[in-house]
């Protein structure tokens, strides 16, 4: 049998042994995985972050791949845990909007709750359900049990607000959609809507009293502590301090307005 | 035949190239082997961490996993190389008390000495044995060569202290075990002798001074700056600053007391 | 067939999606690939630190690893993109340096300029082309392409300036080759110059200024803030402070004249 491809994307911090414990229980159910890191630094409890990253990254994988997240603040609470099929992807997750991007974007295939716990670890944690029910689900699932095996199905998942900027002819009222664990501002105003402005070095961009003067291709010109706006490889608009944080600069945080004009 | 299972766990620091140099010298003798990393992050040095860090993740691995572990102060004085079984697992270390966390939960099983320089690189360096002796020793081990191959077989550890708390009817009195590579201060006291005190919210944390209200379930309520105790997801009771360095902000290190009530 | 083996080196920074984006396109098209993360943490943009990892880590991969390398300050210009064979390995890579430490030492084997933009992504981005044309090359090689497939043979690659220290019968004149993500400065003075001059312990290490008392085995025995000299694994003399950014603290850089004496 082919092996399975199998994701992490979680915030466990760069570094922390708690990656290996999931790796260790998932391997210990099926041998013939291939596992391979998305991230570990999505800011703690960021679900905003965790979401646009999956958003991004996901799709490019093979079909079917399966992808298991863990930014989970409310492990030990009644939130779900959940399997969905979206955009071709298998997804393991807390039911807690880290879906929600790539739903405002694809459709909602396949999903079950995960509620059979013969396909879990035989003691559960209050505190680490991505060891002891995703992995070994995960796991499960590598070896061939069948989604509709996991729990009963379900037809939505939790969403959260994905906030649109305003466009005007002459400006941009947006706001930011997250913090990264840099620290940096990620918007919700894209490349696309900037360029209708005119050229990116003339605009400027303001956020929390911060007048920034040019929209940069990259960090590279740029001395350390200094305020830029960027567009990122991602093709969104991003307030930045070099070899800092701008959040922590600008008193910014999710929802702080930025304009452009 | 099956692919091996091979984790990584050193203090080389997180990005560090070495480790892949390790990787390299692994899959030049033995192709076929999975690598999974435990971390790269612990404290330069810091046996203790790596010990525990050990005894907390690789009994999760698939029985028969090999786990090369490098945190090597020792490194080109005379300390052994060692193999050795735990719990069904199976180590290569140096032998400076990196398994003795394990060895105090789990008996040895078959050890050998690693004195048979036919399995290592042609040159050896003085500074990285990592690279020189325990990759392909690893490699070796993954194509079939029998551990007792390796050198003559040998039947104690190193070990290293391992303080125990006090327990009394009112109060706890242990100590830091070891300090993180983020400055947390991790002790001896864990979460079943801490709630024999009553509710955690309720208890008073003392170390180096200063007096901490409460032990909480997680970093996510507290402010940048702050001193906090909280029980890590192994059950240890841990003192951190969010942000920062409990250790440099306290003064303290290994030994340092704790005392609950 | 046997599963290919592919290495990633970029400057992306640890913990970045990106990395996780090439490995998804290479997967899309290359099921059966093991890939291994040289490492992430490259100072952006220097093709110093690339060039020399890659010379550190990549000969020690079995012959005929790929390794593909993503430090691409000139993305979106017109410098091409890479395939080499040098040292039995397997590169790809943007055609600005980075292989020239490599070929500092080794000969140059076959070369192609990458062209045939049948083997890229439909769309290829401005910025990324590590996803969007390195990860499907690699992928393509790894399920049989040829070679000469990819684009025209070439006969050079671009080179950089590797300067010599100067060797005096007291003392050596190096320079800084390049400042490290951590801001420590690595020095074209190797151990092999340096212990010429007799006991590292009795050396000086002059550098912007600053006059170092002995050459050190380890960080171990300094303190925060100190600024040592020391010989790194790889046999080059570095100097650094302890936690800190030697590069900030001695305001020094690639090309800062180093003496020892």
């Amino acid at each position: 049998m082919a092996r399975a491809l199998v994701t992490l994307t979680t915030d466990f911090g760069i570094g922390s042994p708690y990656v290996a414990q999931m790796k260790g229980a998932l391997l210990a159910i099926c041998r013939d995985a291939d596992i391979v890191d998305v991230t570990h630094a999505i800011a703690p409890q960021n679900i905003r972050e965790g979401a646009i990253v999956l958003g991004d990254v996901t799709p490019r994988f093979p079909p079917g791949t399966l992808h298991v997240v863990v930014v989970d603040p409310g492990v030990g609470t009644s939130r779900r845990l959940v399997y969905a099929e979206i955009v071709g992807q298998r997804y393991l997750s807390p039911d807690n909007g880290l879906l929600s991007w790539l739903l405002k974007h694809h459709a909602l295939g396949r999903a079950f709750a995960l509620e059979n716990r013969q396909l879990w670890s035989e003691t559960v944690s209050f505190t680490f359900h991505g060891r002891d029910v995703l992995a070994p689900v995960a796991a499960h699932l590598c070896r061939g049990v069948s989604p509709d095996d996991l729990g009963p199905p379900i037809v939505d998942l939790a969403t959260i607000r994905w906030p649109e900027a305003n466009v005007h002819p002459d400006r941009l009222a947006g706001e930011v959609l997250y913090v990264d664990s840099f620290g940096n501002l990620i918007t919700n105003i894209d490349a696309a809507l900037l360029d209708r402005l005119g050229a990116r070095s003339e605009r400027i961009v303001e956020c929390s009293g911060a007048r920034i003067s040019g929209v940069q291709a990259t960090y590279g010109l740029s001395r350390t502590g200094e305020v830029v706006a960027l567009v990122d490889s991602q093709g969104r608009l991003e307030v930045a301090v070099v070899n800092g944080s701008a959040s922590e600069r600008l008193e910014a945080r999710e929802g702080t307005t930025v304009l452009v004009y």
